[in-house]
């Protein structure tokens, strides 16, 4: 069979899709009824009925994240709709798994409606220890996860966000040990002003990088500017572009340090990067084409580049965050997932790479390097306990070790 | 350990639950991740988007129930809301996948708003095959899945109505066997005017019964009552009673053959079963303790007893039904689970009493008899082909094997 669409389908198609829902108790005989159904399931059931805070203890919600998505923005296939993004849901969920033994569930909703999912995650939160928001086009991405997070009790996530602007932090922060450079030195450009384009400026802002422009397809983004902008381009504008300039990518990639593509291929050309400052740093994340590509870029006097490609070096993929993070939150029964531990977790990647192995090709550990996800946990637990959004204290070494036990994948870096 | 409270706390609270998330893939390394996840993914994904009856047959949604409840009347714990009533879904959904195979997961939802559940069944539709609804209170139970019913394309299920009734009804077309009578020249009354005792008294109806009495706490039910009245007891009045009788059950059980009780504990007194006719059959169905026991109930001459109970002979156990039913449903993707397939599943469950083995103490078979849930399955999608309600053609014989295959239970009948 073709390691290709066929063999893909394949996967698919034999088992049904990828996901099940699996019994921890046997339920063989009587006796085995009587404990997990009828009448011994009372017995939790007064429990949490006392005390609300006893569902994380007695029931599949203190390890169950839910993956929810209107599929308007799936991969690079746009608005499918929710049943053609279940696939992608599912896979998801098998992710959260494999990586920390996290359990999680696709809810791909039949609906666009911002008030109608806001609604619908708020409805069945008593299920879940914490949301991951997936594939769901920006704006309403940013909208929705603002208000969840207000109206919710538990971790929401937009791992689009979020988990794209950590990895990419990560890899960054080794980097400029490589160019011997501070953040608070470095001049940035993001080509993209989508969901993970505006996510990497926060982050970058939070990190203390203080020269940063956005680019969208109509050039730098600046404050009044007065075509193509929406709140959100408004908003990161008043923080970013300081000297308001308002040429196309080209003109503003000049002498920059660093330049960071969440946009559309072939969008960085080789005179760009020449016209960079000396030995750039590139991330070019568009897929599956990046950017710009490797060869090309290092032909251009590139430093460091980093695509989401499995078949280059540097590859900056979200499963290097989002399992260990909710791995971390849920073993402390977060709240939030706050700004302190997404910085936690750009540290325990970032640190993975020890100083004698740091090299140009190497600035971000491997997507299947075990340590990966045990160390982010630890890590975001730790940090969830410092910054008072934790229900719940565990010694993160703790957290570590459950999380080598419970991942399933081979060390193949 | 003692096998009560503390054993039954404790098998809830070492695995934080009883459900979990189990990938039917393996994502060990590279290679898997390509299949699995980006960029194989998208391969379903556009098949799905392309003709999206393909969900059926790349994702999980072709096995998968939803287990919604609001947590308004769980068990014999009432109102106990969506948090305390997890762990009951978990638990049904265990006996899902246990029983029959079908993989099921709990959606207790945090609103007790008609409206608001249905639009959020509806909402999530995409990712599932089935919808199970589960220990919500009538008469809000009764709009839901009528309504329901109408708007989804997946088979709704209201589990303690239907599985209730065809349980019951099974175990009453076998003990009418023993006394030689038929449906037809049958009296009925039915103690219990919630979402059980409805559905019984409708499915009595559909078998032929048609002298049938129901009673609630105040008495017998009849057109015009102008107490305790609501919709649905105003609709089962029009076909019921039709001498209109007004009395108390004492009254109206007298020269009844058939007594069916999902109402309390004690309802029916020696004295009334004395009262009714020879050889009276009788289900007292209230949980924990029956409206008569069963030693009590033999004293005063009943020829049959059904209980709840599993340490007493002929149990009412919806675990008969609802795994085989939603097996066959899903395995000929069924758009709806009609009165033809609640039949089937009537005569499926009653059928494996074979007639040399039919005695007084065993009318309804053993709830982990393993022949239940492949021959009630193969009967409903053979009825679901049969009646036009079916997406998918399959062979019953090979819907029987599947189920066999699929069941995790020992034969200790």
């Amino acid at each position: 069979m073709p390691t290709t669409r066929e063999e893909a389908l394949h996967i698919h198609r034999i088992n049904q899709g990828k996901l099940e829902s699996k019994s921890k108790v046997p339920v063989r005989n009587a006796n085995d009824l009587s404990l997990a159904y009828s009448p011994g399931v009372a017995e939790p059931c007064k429990e949490i009925y006392n005390n609300k805070e006893k569902v994380f203890e007695y029931t599949m919600k203190g390890n169950m994240v839910a993956v929810v998505s209107d599929g308007t923005a799936v991969l690079g296939l746009g608005n499918i709709g929710p049943e053609a993004a279940l696939p992608v849901m599912e896979g998801k969920a098998v992710l959260f798994k494999s990586f920390a033994g996290v359990d999680a569930f696709p809810i791909c909703l039949g609906t666009t409606d911002i008030d109608k999912i806001i609604e619908t995650v708020k409805l069945m939160e008593p299920n879940f220890g914490g949301v991951n928001l997936e594939d769901i086009a920006a704006p309403n991405c940013f909208i929705i996860e603002k208000r969840l997070k207000k109206e919710v009790n538990i971790p929401v996530f937009h791992d689009d966000q979020h988990g794209t602007a950590i990895v990419t932090l990560a890899g960054l922060v080794n980097a400029l040990k490589l160019i011997d450079k501070e953040m608070s030195e470095i001049k940035v450009v993001v080509n993209g002003a989508g969901a993970a384009g505006v996510a990497i400026i926060k982050l970058l802002n939070r990190f203390g990088v203080r020269d940063i422009i956005m680019c969208d397809s109509k050039g730098a983004v600046y404050e009044g500017r007065e075509y193509g902008m929406n709140d959100v381009k408004s908003e990161v504008a008043k923080f970013t572009n300081r000297n308001n300039e308002t040429g196309k990518l080209a003109d503003v990639v000049k002498g920059m340090d660093v330049f960071i593509g969440v946009s559309v291929a072939g969008a960085l050309t080789k005179e760009m990067v020449e016209s960079m400052n000396n030995d750039p740093i590139i991330f070019a994340m568009a897929n599956p084409v990046p950017e710009i590509m490797p060869e090309a870029a290092k032909e251009a006097g590139a430093r460091v580049i980093g695509t989401g490609r499995s078949d280059f070096p540097n590859q900056v993929n979200n499963v290097l965050a989002f399992p260990g993070i909710f791995r971390g939150a849920l073993d402390v029964q977060a709240t939030h997932i706050n700004e302190e531990m997404k910085a936690a977790a750009v540290y325990a990647i970032a640190d993975l790479v020890k100083d004698e192995e740091l090299n140009d090709d190497y600035v971000i550990p491997a997507p299947f390097d075990p340590r990966v996800a045990p160390a982010v946990a630890a890590s975001v637990a730790k940090t969830a306990m410092e910054t008072g959004v934790a229900r719940k204290r565990i010694d993160p070494a703790k957290v570590a070790d459950k999380t080598r036990q419970l991942a399933q994948i081979d060390d193949n870096k």
